[in-house]
């Protein structure tokens, strides 16, 4: 099969390097990387390089395009142009994933191809199979993981060494793992993506990221709030979450605080985890890498292959039509701030206080998102974590 | 797809459950149950089953026999005979596969129909599917994991309680993990036809069950032991393992000692847990229901939904000559005992007291599991716990 790459970055490189290598599989030996698409000052560096796109789509050889480029644009152009000239698309992009699922899954099946996104979601865990094989059979009520290494690592890091966050996000920096605004995996931007490809499988519905889906990130989290959850026995880690209940579902991307010795609590480093629940399996849970060159690399090949043994996605049209609701999402929070408006504003709910730590008993995560949002603006430091019990 | 399935019993209920549920999936409405091959004094209990294998065998519309009657005998006889009559092979039957596969595999090729046992290995995680996944890009190199959720519970509960072995497996019995015969789950001979069937497919080999493989269960435990493992920070779990090296690998099976908060100690209750490192995704960990009706049921039905979608297992031959090698896996082992050999039989090795335990310094599994046959005979009551770390 001949395959385009679009983009030579990190993860393009993975896949040169896996299909290219020198110990090829007897099914990775049948792939064929044909043309890659580079900025124009790039293509003088190798003779596959093209920097015009229409080459590539007007090559009736070219069987599957792989898009690393990353970003919304030109990546969902070039993606459906590709699945226009019928060519099967895989990507890594969550954010173009998320945002245009429905539209690439549409044009893929009038064009009678393939879209696979693999490697948007978990990297090099085998997530979005193992879900799809899971809806086979069962009906899959929630969905709940890590979705992203770098808040890992920084979280794991300030549990293990007590450091401040600033101190182990600029380790992340240098190791590679953060980028220098490191705002998308730090506030829940990146995770969004991840779990709005995920729930749009899950429950074959459709969810667009946007401001009206509750993310509280771990930028305001400090050394002593980390020390003070190691003597409740508990470790903070970034989750995304989501479940399903009749006709509505509830969405958070939070900090929860999970038992020291629980799975949750176990991923170290930049490893990332992601379970669904399903009826007759009931809990199942994936941990591996979910970033880097090769382990992204080897689940957008999985696509790749799949393609070319003729494996058919499972059919999804996700148009079940669900309602966010996330005031049935009910847990304990605990909260440091110094906002002297919180206690009018959680006056509706049980609070206790221990030190400069409060927890709020019993309530829902979009009150308790809103009342944040409010806290915030007084006190920008503030931070929060949802302790895990109920829905998780 | 006509199915009939032979044994009525936990799993078998679960996969009637499934299939013939009130909420069939689109690709589950596609299966139909045929026949249920039952001992002769249960034909009168329903109008599927049937005591004469032949009907089953000679009927042309059954097109995939499902065995989940367990045991070696007479569970061979039949899946060769279905396999003879061209008939797809699904088995739950860990037993008759670590014997037979090479048999089975054979077979199947010959008269062009598929033989596949998801279900033998970890119940409902989705291990053999993503074992060949992987290995149709990666090198795999290892595979270890929790393969016996019996024994987990037994470990977890005592960790937890600090309750004693004999009443934890009382437990255990009573709530249905445990047999009124334990020994296949407490003593590692249920992890051992997993781990063969999981090296099998990893490296593409053949091992088969038997005494020249090293085992040492959870028998002699005692809950002392577990409190002077929390002292130290640890938690043991009955682990399978195994690593290729070249030529060579090592297959083991033992207490291992992880560090709380690890992920191999978090595994709790009868969960089981499975993981395989590949040579680009790195390590990949699968976490989930090892045993139950439903998980279990829901493995086989996913491989019978492979079947009838008509996608491929990976072509395994199991031909490659590897040695059995367990001098190159060192670390270091904890041991209770009361035997005055033990001195004498670990003295060429260093080795540090502490209280009635005694730490052995860098010690092969090999030499450490011959030590312990003759420590054992010696002292009915000594355990050891292997130290995790190196090539954990």
């Amino acid at each position: 099969m001949n395959i385009a790459i679009l983009g030579l970055g990190t993860v393009g490189t993975g896949i040169t390097k896996i299909i290219e290598g020198a110990n090829p599989t007897a099914m990775t030996a049948d792939l064929h990387i044909s043309h890659i698409f580079v900025r124009p000052d790039r293509v003088d560096q190798g003779d596959k390089l093209v920097s015009d796109y229409n080459v590539i789509l007007n090559d009736q050889s070219v069987e599957t395009v792989v898009e690393v480029l990353g970003g919304i644009e030109p990546a969902h152009t070039m993606i459906t142009q590709a699945l226009k000239h019928h060519k099967n698309v895989v990507t890594a992009n969550k954010a173009v994933v998320a945002c245009y699922i429905e539209e690439f899954k549409q044009l893929a099946r009038e064009n009678n191809v393939q879209f696979r996104f693999e490697a948007s979601v978990g990297g090099g865990i085998p997530w979005i199979v193992n879900l799809e094989r899971g809806l086979r059979i069962d009906a899959v009520d929630s969905v709940h993981g890590i979705f992203n290494g770098t808040s890992n690592f920084i979280l794991d890091r300030m549990t293990k060494t007590g450091e401040s966050f600033e101190s182990v996000l600029k380790q992340a920096q240098d190791l590679g793992y953060a980028e220098a605004d490191p705002s998308a995996d730090i506030d829940g931007y990146d995770i969004e993506n991840k779990l709005c490809i995920s729930v749009d499988v899950a429950y074959d519905t459709l969810v667009h990221p946007g401001e009206y889906l509750p993310k509280f990130g771990i930028r305001t989290v400090q050394a002593k709030d980390i020390e003070y959850f190691k003597q409740l026995g508990l470790v903070v880690k970034l989750m995304g979450r989501s479940k399903l209940n009749g006709d509505h579902f509830s969405y958070v991307i939070e900090p929860v605080l999970y038992k020291a010795g629980e799975f949750e609590a176990s991923i170290s480093d930049n490893f990332n985890c992601a379970s669904f629940h399903g009826a007759s399996v009931g809990d199942l849970g994936f941990i591996g890498q979910g970033a880097g060159m090769m382990p992204t690399g080897q689940a957008v090949v999985q696509d790749i292959l799949d393609i070319n043994g003729q494996v058919k996605h499972l059919k999804r049209t996700l148009d079940t039509k669900l309602k966010l609701e996330n005031r049935f999402d009910k847990g304990n929070y605990i909260v440091r701030t110094t906002s002297t408006q919180f206690d009018s504003l959680t006056s509706d709910w049980q609070v206790t206080s221990d030190g400069e730590y409060r927890t709020v008993v019993d309530i829902d995560a979009q009150s308790m998102h809103s009342i944040m949002k409010k806290v915030l603006a007084d006190d920008s430091e503030a931070f929060m974590a949802r302790v895990a019990g109920g829905v998780e």
